[in-house]
């Protein structure tokens, strides 16, 4: 896959439709990713990402020691792997070798990019404000790649254990609205 | 449209996709609409939702005035409806005339249900931590509405500059995760 340098201008127009990402992290020379669903856009530049990671999840410790981590968004293509990484933990098993994804070195922080995922969002924590009480980060998302070729990608939605909806068509309003 | 009571456990499944929403306000006995793209779900029950309402905004006074709200979710035949709301703005003009959106009495909050939408959810403000930093709002659902004929609703999801996706086939996959 090209993978090239995308504008972070425009980096909300990849996650404002909702598709599950997968959020890898690195911790003492430990690498893990654990499927998201739960995260908005909350400024367009530099963009910022504000989203839920539990202190359940085996990224958490990984997340809040290092305050880096990659957003990398799967396409339907990738389904099985997605619900594999929401079904076991990174405690137990590396979830690069049990699904068969690439680790690719990111440009800006020590969590790897996943090479199979269409978008990669290199990300630091800049607010931690609410994750005592709703295990909410702020991210800053510092650098981003997207293979061109990919102009409607089919991401994953997900609806509730297990059913995602898998994006349509795409439709064009006249809009002011950024 | 029948419209009935939906249990608050589900809610996530709703917001989950990342859908555009339809927020409702009233406030001095105006009611007021917005399109708004920039939400997530941070708890399953009582289901917690956050979200961004610009102080550009004019939602944002009644918003932060009455701390309540309705979230309405539209489907893919009132595209043109939820952009027009998108770009006029409720400080000159009645958008729920200027678009014929039906207003319905909500159950426990003064802002109103949009009778056109599959699906409604009732809100409080919980949490205004992080509003005067980035305008982020922490919202609990009250009660949810939907219309149960309603199964694999075709959703919009906003992708930037009036281009929506709109929600493709559902796919089901075995899953340990809620």
């Amino acid at each position: 896959m090209a993978r090239k340098s995308f504008p972070l201008s425009k980096v909300y127009g990849l996650l404002e439709p909702g598709p599950v990402v997968l959020l890898t992290t690195a911790d003492k020379g430990r690498a893990n990713v654990m499927a998201m669903s739960w995260h908005t856009m909350m400024e367009f530049e530099p963009p910022l990402v504000g989203c839920i990671v539990s202190g359940r999840n085996f990224s958490f410790a990984a997340l809040k020691a290092t305050r880096q981590c990659v957003l990398n968004i799967p396409t339907a293509d990738l389904a099985a792997k997605v619900v594999g990484c929401g079904n076991i933990s990174g405690r137990r098993e590396d979830k690069f070798k049990a699904f068969g994804l690439t680790p690719v070195p990111a440009a800006s922080v020590s969590a790897p990019l996943i090479a199979e995922c269409y978008a990669n969002l290199e990300c630091r924590v800049v607010d931690t404000r609410l994750v005592n009480r709703y295990y909410f980060f702020v991210l800053e998302v510092l650098k981003a790649w997207k293979d061109p070729a990919r102009k409607d990608p089919r991401t994953l939605h997900h609806r509730g254990r297990g059913r995602f909806m898998v994006a349509g068509e795409t439709i064009q309003l006249a809009s002011k609205m950024k």
